[in-house]
């Protein structure tokens, strides 16, 4: 696979492949924006979002562009997908990117992963590998990127979210992510309630988190499989998921706010699981 | 205290006050960018943010803008305060603030809180105020918002960072604190390790945090005064911060991912020695 080889009309980054008086400088006549969607070529960009992708067999990538730098920074990983590099400044890729964009002198151009079933995930979860983590229309991509650092972290057995009114698997959320959207398989789903009755079903225990939960989270039974129920920040859980699941709880608090952020309360519960499985393996 | 009774020559909104023809707009030459150090006027912005400020009888505003709908959201707080607002739109904050920054159609000019002194954290934390969080370094304030916000949630007794490389207290980081910023009091040192001395001759357990450490967090005992000491993203704690703490714990993981994301171990440990005191009253 060439770092050229990308098809052109569909390319994030510009219009036209650079011509040949232009080789190694990026025209950049439509600033790359963001995907709105997962369907088609995504950018990644930050040292470890891209090295990660490198790293994945599964990634498909058909474009790289680093400085020098930030090639160096990669490594072998380069040189073992076989891909050239498109030589570029950093305000190349401000240009490209966004001036407030910290790409760390890197970006790639690359396909979107295979969506696993949910059954994968289910089973995953029932034979140790860690909880699920759902999200209810968490629609800030660095939250859902740092909720999947801490599932990366903490070996969940994968992340599910709602197809709509979720942030597509791309820039933002894979540069908060550090790596980890690499290494978390995500289930994108149509129906939320469905797919936790599904869930339920499988066996899996079906917990919602919430400030206003009956029960403590750390009072609860978290070794078997279970998955992690959150909502987006204001909103929370809404009313159908809520009741959807198996039991609401909250994370202890003490303080004078109220609530937490969804990145911290998923790292907190994530923590928590694991904590009680290490326990009982003692 | 009314909202144009602001120092004009010192002002971070425009180099003059608005002309009587310009009323209920803001002249917008120098766009506004964050403080870069704590001396002098600062910018908060973001309705959680500035509502806590309002609400914090301790934070002098001198300037308030708002667009009609985010001072109905702002509610009482805005009259209570005696503060005139002025009027704008939100497309007059985005250039004073730049297009990117979510500022929920509200900004305030303000005077920094006034500094607590170490002692007084101390004195809090050993009377069961929670535990104390030290940030090494830490340079994003994001980060450093989020974990102000967790300190909020779990009660801790105070934050402590260094004065240099740290980012101010303002904006960015008090609008990813969402309110803490007015409620956890902020110590800044010239010399970390010197203060974790005093930490510690003050009877305080300083916990650094590391995921080389040698004990693992979940076992340490964190229910009398406690200090926990996070470094920032990639570089961690600096060598003379690691050797000073009273002990160097980790944080059990269980995944491929190595490290997490500073506010979210902050979170974790704020959690953990939320639940063993919990557990101990029982």
């Amino acid at each position: 696979m060439s770092a050229t080889s990308g098809k052109p009309g569909k390319s994030r980054f510009s219009a036209h492949p650079p011509s040949r008086r232009d080789r190694g400088r990026i025209k950049a006549a439509q600033p790359w924006r963001e995907a709105p969607d997962n369907d088609g070529p995504l950018v990644l960009y930050g040292i470890h979002a891209v090295a990660a992708a490198l790293a994945n067999p599964a990634r498909r990538i058909s474009r790289l562009m680093a400085t020098e730098n930030a090639e160096n920074r990669l490594g072998e990983a380069v040189a073992q997908r076989g891909l050239s590099v498109e030589r570029v400044r950093p305000k190349d890729l401000d240009r490209l990117l966004g001036a407030d964009t910290v790409h760390q002198g890197v970006a790639a151009e690359a396909e979107p992963l295979p969506e696993p079933e949910l059954a994968q995930l289910v089973a995953a979860s029932a034979s140790g590998h860690g909880p699920l983590v759902v999200l209810d229309q968490v629609t800030d991509p660095h939250n859902v990127g740092a909720v999947l650092r801490s599932a990366a972290v903490f070996g969940a057995a994968g992340l599910v979210t709602t197809r709509r009114h979720s942030p597509p698997l791309n820039g933002t959320l894979a540069k908060a992510a550090s790596g980890a959207l690499e290494m978390v398989p995500v289930a994108m789903v149509q129906n939320l309630a469905r797919t936790l009755d599904e869930l339920k079903n499988a066996g899996v225990t079906v917990i919602g988190l919430d400030g206003e939960g009956d029960a403590l989270l750390d009072d609860a039974p978290l070794q078997g499989a279970v998955a992690f129920v959150l909502g987006a920040e204001g909103k929370g859980l809404r009313q159908l998921t809520r009741e959807t699941c198996s039991s609401v709880c909250r994370i202890g608090t003490a303080g004078t706010l109220a609530s937490l952020n969804v990145s911290n309360a998923a790292a907190i519960a994530l923590h928590l699981a694991s904590m009680q499985r290490r326990r009982s393996d003692r």
